[in-house]
C-alpha cells in the first residue's frame, strides 16, 4: 500500500532526526573532547550536518508532502496534527534563513566557543571579542531575515526559535512586577539574614568524589547510564537525544554545592527528555516544547526541590558518605542556609534565586542591546560591568567574571536568557500546583524517592512534547495563565515568611 | 567566472570529506564513550550519514561532472588527474553498492560492536553470532554486487575497496615464501631463545601512568595533542582525520609493553595522516593510499622500530621515570629479549612480530570461508580454536582468547587481516631501505629524536597520499616491486643472526 503523504513527511523528519542528533553529539564532543586546533573542521562538519538539515526542511518534495498532507488532514489524528503544524513550523523557519546563513553560523559559533574557552582562561575579552562579532553579525542578519518572513520584529523572531510563540512584550509584562520587586526585596532578604549568616562551606572536595556524588545522585534520580553519560566540561550542558543523554558539569574543588546545582540542573533536562512521548521521539512533536519550558524544569529542580530543606535532609548523609565531608557547616539548617543565602555576586552560576532573576534580566537588556546595534562587541565589558554593578552593587574583578562568564552568545544563543527567566516564573506556578496536589512531595524527597515528582512532571508536562504551547501546557498544568504572582509568593514565603 | 567541471567536483568531495569525518568521530564515540543502550540511535546516525554520501557520489550530478571534467582534462596537472581517478573509483564502488545495502550495514555494524563488547566480558560467543551472522550476510551480498559491477570476485571486490587493486592471488604469491617457511623458521627461533629466556615483566603499573607513558612517546615522535587525543578504549584504534586524530588504547595492569607496542601501531597510523599531502587533505588523492600501505607503517612502528636496540635505549630510562619500575628485568637487554621473543600464545595482540604473522593468515583463510559460506557463525569457535591449534600448538582457553578477539569482523571489515598481512611485509622492505639509505636511524632513534624517520617516512610514502597505488609507492621507494624477500631476511636476520 502507498504510504500517505502524512506518512512520508514522518519518514523525513525521522531522517532529520539522526542528522540533528548527530550534530548534537558533535556539539557535545565540541565541548567534552574536542583539541583547540581542530576547531576548523569541526565547522566544516556542523555546517554540512546544518545544511543538509536545511536542505530536506526547504525540499519541494517536503513542501509538496506538506501541502498535500494539510490538504487530507482529515484522517488525523489529534498527535499527528500537531506534529504536521509542527513540521510546518519548522518548515517555514528554515525557510526564512538562506543555507550560506546557516552554514556561516555553523562555523562561527565552533570558533566562538574554542575563543570563549580561551579567553575565559586568560580573563581576556579580547580574545573572544572578533569571533563573537562575527556571531552577531550572522544573528543579525537572521534575526532580520526571519523577522520579515514571519511578522515579527526581528529579536522576536528569534525568541520564536528557541521559545515558540513568546514574545519580548510578553516577556516585559510577565517580568515587569518581578523586576520592579527586586531591589527592595534583595535588600529585604540581606536585612533579614544578616542576623544568621550561615558557616561557610569551602573544603576542597576532590572533582571525583564530587563526580561520585552527582552519579549517585543522579541514579537516585532515575537517569539512565545505560543510555547516557556526565562528563567535565568548563561550562554544564545538556546534549544528545533521549537515547543518548550526555550531561556536563563543572566540578570545582572548593564548591561542592555548586556542582550539585549544576547536576540539578542538567537533571530537569534529562527528566524532560525522558519523559517525552516515546512513540513521538523522532519527530517534531516529540521534542520539548521550546526553551522557556525546558528551562522551568531545570529551575524547578536546581531552584526550588534542590533548595528545599527536604533535598538536603536526602542530600546531608550522601555528602557524609561519599565526600567525605562532616562537622557543623554540613548539618542540614547550615546548608539550607548556604544554599538560600542572597548575595550581591557578579557570577550567575553562583547565584541564588532571587539574585539570579538579576543576571538573567541583565542579559536580556545587554542582548537586545548588541542585536540592535546600541553597544558596540568591543564595549561590552564595560558595558557589562557598569550594569551588574548599577543593578546589583557587584563589581566582577575580571572578564571571566564578567563578560565571560556565558558561552550562550558565542553559541548564538541570543534568546536564551529571556527564555530562561520567563522558565524560573513558570518553575514557581508549577512547583505551587504541584505542592498542593502532592503533598508528600517532601516526605519523599527527603527519603530519596523522587518517582512520584517525575510522574507528575511526565503527566503536566513532560509526556505533551511539543503538542501544546507553553502557555497551554501552564494553563492545563495549574488552572491559570502565566503570571508573575506564584514566583513573587514562593520568594516571599521562603525567604521573608519567617 | 564559472567554475570548471574539475572544481565543481572538488567542492562536492569538500562536502563528502566532511561527512566522512563527522562519522568517523561518531565511530570513535562507538567505542570510547557510547552508551551501550544507545547503539540503535547511533546506528540511526550512521546510517542517515554514510546513506547520504552515497546520494552524494551516485548523484546524477557527479556522474556528469566526472564526465565532463574527464572530456576537458588537458589542463590538469598530475595532483588533479589522480584525484579525478580517485573520484571516479569511489563513485564506482558507490554505485555498485545500493543505498539500502549501505543503511543496513551502517546499522548492523554498530549492533554487532556493542554486541562484541558485552560478548567478550562474558567470554561468550553467541552474545555475538546472531549480529555477526547479519554483518556477514549483508557483506556476503555487498562482495558479489561490488564484484559484478568491477569485474572481480567477490572477496577481492572487498579487498579492492579497503586495499586498492590488491588481489588474493597477489596476497597468495606474496605470501607463500612466508607461510612454507613459517612453521619451521618459529620452532628454529623458539629453540634457538631457550637458551636465554627474558626475565617476565609482570609488575602492575597504574594505566593513568601507562597512559602519561604513551602521551610522553606520542609527543617525542610528534603526535599534535593540539589536535588530536588520545583515550582509552577496549580496543585501539586510530579515527578521526588529519585535522582530529583520535587514537584509542588499551592499558592493561601487567601488560606495560603491550600498552607500548599498541600507541606505537596508532603512531604509525598517525604519522601517516600527519604526513599527507595538506594541500589535498579534503580530497580523496590526499588520503591514505589503502589499508595495506596504512598497516605497513604502524607494522614498521610497532614491530620494526619498536622492537630495536636502539628505541628501547630510548624507552628504557621513560620507563624507569614515569613507570617507576626498576631491576634487571627493566634493562634494555631484557626488554628487548621479552619484546623479540617468539611464542605460541593464541592472542594476537600479545603476538611477536614473526607468529603475528599466523594469526593474520589464519584470519585470512577464515573470512574468505566464512563468505564463501564454508563456515556457519555458529560454529566459528571450533573452527577457529581447531586453526589456531594446529597451526601455532595454542589453544585459546576461551571465546574471548579465541575468535573474540578482534573487533573487526563485527565492524564489517572482512580484506583487513591480509591487507595487514601485506602490510607487515611491505614495512619490511622498507624497512630494509631506510636503514641503508638512512645509517644514522638508529642513532637518532636512541637518542629520542624521531624526526628524521618521519621526514624520510614522508618523502617516500605519505606525502604521495593517494597518487601512487600500493605498488608504485613500494618500488619508488626501494627501487623493486614487493616481494617476501625482505621479509625474510629481515626476521632471519633478527631472530636467528646470531
Amino acid at each position: 500500500m502507498a504510504l500517505t503523504p502524512y506518512r512520508h513527511l514522518e519518514h523525513e523528519f525521522r531522517r532529520l532526526h539522526a542528522f540533528r542528533t548527530a550534530a548534537s553529539i558533535l556539539r557535545w564532543d565540541c565541548a567534552v573532547s574536542l583539541p583547540r586546533g581542530s576547531a576548523a573542521l569541526r565547522g566544516e562538519q556542523l555546517a554540512a550536518l546544518e545544511t543538509h538539515c536545511h536542505t530536506i526542511l526547504t525540499s519541494p518534495r517536503v513542501s509538496r508532502l506538506l501541502e498535500r498532507a494539510e490538504a487530507n488532514a482529515q484522517g488525523l489524528d489529534e498527535w499527528q496534527l500537531a506534529n504536521l503544524r509542527e513540521m510546518r513550523r519548522e518548515r517555514e523557519h528554515a525557510f526564512a534563513t538562506p543555507q550560506n546563513l546557516v552554514a556561516q553560523l555553523a562555523r562561527a559559533t565552533v570558533r566562538a566557543q574554542v575563543c570563549w574557552l580561551e579567553a575565559r582562561q586568560k580573563k581576556d575579552f579580547s580574545v573572544l571579542a572578533p569571533a563573537l562579532e562575527e556571531v552577531v553579525n550572522l544573528t543579525r542578519d537572521k534575526a532580520a531575515l526571519l523577522g520579515n518572513a514571519l511578522g515579527l520584529n526581528p529579536y522576536d523572531a528569534l525568541l520564536d526559535e528557541l521559545s515558540p510563540k513568546l514574545t519580548s512584550q510578553e516577556i516585559d509584562t510577565l517580568l515587569m512586577p518581578i523586576v520592579r520587586r527586586l531591589p527592595g526585596l534583595i535588600q529585604e532578604i540581606i536585612d533579614c539574614q544578616a542576623v544568621r549568616q550561615p558557616l561557610e562551606l569551602t573544603e576542597h572536595i576532590a572533582p571525583a568524589k564530587q563526580k561520585e556524588l552527582a552519579v549517585q545522585l543522579m541514579k537516585a534520580m532515575g537517569f539512565p547510564f545505560d543510555r547516557g553519560r556526565l562528563d567535565e566540561a568548563e561550562y554544564p550542558l545538556t546534549s544528545g537525544a533521549p537515547d543518548d543523554l550526555r550531561l556536563t558539569s563543572h566540578f570545582v574543588g572548593g564548591q561542592l554545592l555548586s556542582g550539585v546545582v549544576s547536576v540539578l540542573h542538567g537533571m530537569g533536562h534529562a527528566m524532560y527528555s525522558l519523559g517525552l512521548p516515546e512513540a513521538w521521539r523522532d519527530q517534531p512533536v516529540g521534542r520539548e516544547a521550546g526553551v522557556a519550558v525546558r528551562e522551568s524544569q531545570s529551575s524547578l529542580l536546581a531552584m526550588m526541590i534542590g533548595r528545599s530543606q527536604a533535598f538536603l535532609q536526602y542530600l546531608q548523609p550522601h555528602l557524609e558518605r561519599i565526600a567525605g565531608v562532616s562537622g557543623p557547616e554540613w548539618r542540614v539548617d547550615n546548608l539550607y542556609r548556604a544554599l538560600t543565602r542572597v548575595r550581591r555576586s557578579p557570577v550567575r552560576a553562583e547565584a541564588d534565586e532571587v539574585s539570579y532573576i538579576v543576571h538573567l534580566v541583565l542579559r536580556y537588556e545587554l542582548e537586545r542591546e548588541i542585536l540592535a546595534g546600541e553597544i558596540r562587541i568591543t564595549d561590552l565589558p564595560e558595558a557589562w560591568n557598569a550594569r551588574i554593578d548599577a543593578r546589583l552593587g557587584a563589581r566582577p574583578a575580571n572578564d571571566a567574571e564578567g563578560c565571560l562568564q556565558d558561552v550562550h552568545w558565542p553559541l548564538g544563543l541570543f534568546g536564551y536568557f529571556p527564555s530562561c527567566a520567563i522558565g524560573a516564573v513558570m518553575a514557581a506556578q508549577l512547583y505551587e500546583t504541584l505542592r498542593s496536589e502532592y503533598p508528600e512531595l517532601d516526605r519523599e524527597i527527603a527519603a530519596g524517592h523522587f518517582s512520584g515528582l517525575s510522574v507528575w512532571l511526565r503527566e503536566n508536562i513532560h509526556g505533551h512534547g511539543a503538542r501544546l504551547s507553553m502557555a497551554e501546557l501552564i494553563e492545563n498544568a495549574t488552572d491559570k495563565p502565566l503570571t508573575s504572582a506564584a514566583w513573587l509568593r514562593y520568594v516571599e514565603g521562603k525567604y521573608l515568611g519567617e
